[in-house]
């Protein structure tokens, strides 16, 4: 019934590649994910950009729901709908892209599940953590190939992120909150090095996107002339 | 954080009572519920009547997306949506309900789940029986004390059913579905005979629903004289 696990399908010569990007509230995602953006249509390579919650019709349904700062549910509830909208994402357009060879960036990912609801909402509580490793194992069959953290610490990322519009649901939370956000991300870098790889936030826009597209033609062996 | 188990407070003197109703299309499910209502009102005993999946404000949203049949969703999505809708029915109707001492009589539960999605859908696929016992077990603190499923022919109900109005998304699926579902009744009843009790659910109304109360009263020690 859900779509097999992919890890044999990159090996089967498909050559779409998964990349993340994660990290708390002002680190400049959205500016960095617009150069690498850049940095792939030079190199000829395609991609589809996306996000999360969100990234396909269905999944912007529940966005809707889950950032509207008049929803009253419970965390549990929450982390189902977050799940349901991650499934349709990885269904109708994640899995799709990787099988067509296109690469996929996607702003949020699992990571942020854990950061956010996990350590930043229920303070890394073993029983909530528990939770979240489950419904990623049995309904996430791909995880991101590369995850890059844009790090920064919490109150200039909050700095930044107050200069910008109204705040939703996420961004009204406190400076303790985005700290142990932060923790989760510590904990998750330590966790899987081999796949999460911070990136140092701070410095111009130019400086930071030149270390992330480091980073990725080394992973992925882009040869320097190809950007 | 969800909500603690609740098989102690039972135990600590709480007079609430959770009893679902289960069965296959055209059984008779609202006729009997209704007739259980009606007899626990004369017996003084609060209740509420509820349904799913819905049951809550929020859980109805979501029940209007699920039975929607332009609703174009993966069997995952739809389990985990499923769920999100239960985790808001439990913690705003019935554990609350169940708290102050009220009665609670649920149209469909968990058992549901497994008969639709995990025999209808899936034909008993292991894989998906054990996605939603791992969804049962982290986010339902509390299954229905007594589950009534009303047993009829899956042909015989299904003909009742076909007099009704517009067939909805579950409705319109063909016999081999129900049987499957009606398999996936049979099994959980022989698994679970301390809480799921079939009742044969041919014959006249009034005799459907006086073998129910017969069931309701025993389990609950409730006096003759009170019904």
């Amino acid at each position: 019934m859900s779509a097999p696990p992919l890890e044999n399908m990159t090996m089967n010569g498909l050559q779409g590649r998964f990349i993340s990007f994660e990290g708390t509230e002002g680190v400049g995602k959205t500016t960095s994910i617009e150069a690498l953006c850049a940095r792939l249509q030079a190199a000829n390579i395609d991609y589809v950009r996306t996000r999360e919650p969100g990234g396909s019709p269905f999944a912007e349904r529940l966005r809707d729901i889950l950032l509207d700062p008049a929803t009253a549910i419970s965390d549990d509830t929450e982390l189902l709908l977050m799940f349901a909208a991650r499934c349709d994402h990885m269904q109708q357009v994640i899995i799709p892209a990787l099988k067509r060879g296109t690469w996929v960036i996607c702003d949020r990912f699992t990571d942020s599940t854990i950061a956010y609801q996990g350590f930043g909402r229920a303070d890394g509580d073993t029983a909530v953590l528990a939770k979240i490793e489950s419904l990623i194992t049995q309904f996430i069959p791909q995880l991101p190939e590369l995850t890059l953290w844009l790090d920064l610490p919490v109150l200039e990322g909050m700095a930044r992120a107050g200069k910008r519009g109204a705040a939703d649901r996420f961004e009204q939370q406190a400076t303790a909150f985005f700290t142990r956000v932060h923790e989760g991300f510590t904990v998750l870098a330590a966790n899987h090095p081999e796949r999460i790889c911070r990136i140092e936030a701070s410095g111009s826009t130019d400086d930071v996107s030149a270390r992330l597209w480091q980073v990725v033609q080394a992973r992925f062996d882009i040869s320097p002339d190809k950007s």
